[in-house]
């Protein structure tokens, strides 16, 4: 099956949505909009890069650096030696390049850790926000595997049966979603990639799920539900009203992974998703 | 007047926006949604990152070198070496990232061109978008000059009188819109940034306007109109149906220095704000 432009198009990891996938994006929105007034969750719009110095907290770089995409300027004393008459340009070479303070996120969740830093709970904290996100792969597929996409999250932090249960009220509400849109999805048991699979805490992840992925046609995963414990509470500093480390958990949507599957299991027919969306959410 | 950070909050040119500041925003999207469909303007959600080698055709790096932000991985070589312990880093030294291919936007219409290279038109083209867009200064204020912004287009591709008179339009209609927020805004004839002042171009701009400003404050465009002539259809050969290149204008409106004005026109009291956008949307 070959989309049609109206759709989407790709080109080395990135994604350009047409009118009928933008409609289609913008009803999954709705969806999830519903679902962050039902638990309260307030929007935030973050600062669309985050610190080197803040992933480096969270052990990103320890991780998986490779993932990363940093961004940087020229640097100013080669401004005037190297472009004051460039033309026909395929790359900026790295020397040229100032040092990288910020790097686009990997995933929306960390910039509500990073913006809640030093913080005090009262009660639990539940957040909803979508950035666009970029991790840099081998090799790219189609919508399933983008180097940048936009990832919407529902985020709570709060004490540990809290956010357990955040996780436990949306993975009845997305399987459901999924039934009504005629989604086949396998709820599969992953690791987190957030934590190096020869570490501690990766043994710990092995005890108890710390993440649930939503998977349709075997390999891509459109959702996933995620405990942190209280990983990023520690490295951010967030604290419960007992001064104990906040816990953490997530569900996020892979807004271009949604698309994919829904543009497979509708044969490209942005009427029919359209209205298995309107019917799915009425 | 401090804003509180249920509006926004800004910290080294990025912008984070709270519940209220997101509620503004999406009142404002909503009148700009409805321009859009007066105009028949279809939603793209382009590619979030632009290449060096498209920037390059259009003369950007010969213009403002010195705006561009730059993306990069951590060059392969340099991860097993540097990253496997990395901890506490505060930045990515350039000489350890890879040959910069990509860019992040300094303007969301660049989009339009490049995924409308090649193109030949039957009729105008009108097309809405909204990007995050990036541009390096010396120096950020608040949420008027920002690093990272929002910019929302509505772009017209067609001949020189279509793409004047959709100008000519939106001038009216945006004016419009400010008198009923209550919003004092001069409109005053500006340079395009995008034309070299030396240039031949520069000249040529200065015999007619090609960009006209809404400047809040004395100080702060919240919004443009613009004729690019046929310079991007040329650049990127774009033609009309008699093959000569086609002729594009923009309306760009910076979101988050609408949320500056906004702000400050009505004291960072978000109700009223909110009020404000309601009653000029009726």
């Amino acid at each position: 099956m070959t989309p049609r432009p109206s759709l989407f198009k790709v080109s080395n990891g990135l994604a350009t949505l047409g009118p009928d996938g933008a409609a289609i994006l913008r009803l999954l929105e709705r969806r999830i909009g519903l679902w962050a007034g039902e638990i309260g969750a307030q929007e935030f719009i973050y600062a669309p890069l985050q610190r080197v110095e803040n992933l480096s907290r969270i052990d990103y770089f320890l991780n998986f650096p490779h993932l990363g995409t940093l961004v940087a300027p020229i640097a100013r004393d080669q401004l005037k030696a190297n472009y004051g008459n460039a033309r026909e340009l395929h790359s900026i070479c790295c020397g040229h390049l100032a040092d990288a303070e910020y790097a686009l996120p990997s995933a929306a969740c960390y910039s509500v850790y990073f913006d809640m830093e030093g913080t005090r709970l009262d009660k639990a904290v539940y957040v909803t926000t979508v950035q666009r996100c970029y991790r840099n792969e081998e090799a790219y597929t189609g919508l399933s595997r983008l180097w940048g996409f936009q990832m919407r999250e529902l985020v709570c932090v709060g004490g540990s049966e809290e956010v357990q249960a955040h996780l436990r009220n949306f993975r009845g509400k997305v399987q459901e979603f999924m039934a009504r849109l005629d989604l086949p999805v396998e709820v599969t048991v992953a690791s987190d990639p957030f934590f190096d699979r020869s570490s501690a805490r990766a043994a710990m992840q092995q005890v108890f799920p710390v993440k649930e992925e939503f998977v349709y046609g075997g390999s891509v995963a459109i959702a996933s539900v995620n405990f942190h414990r209280n990983f990023f509470g520690e490295k951010c500093r967030i604290t419960l009203p007992d001064g104990q480390p906040a816990f953490t958990s997530c569900v996020a949507f892979g807004l271009e992974r949604w698309l994919h599957a829904l543009t497979d299991r509708y044969e490209g027919d942005a009427q029919r998703i359209l209205g298995a969306l309107e019917g799915a959410l009425a």
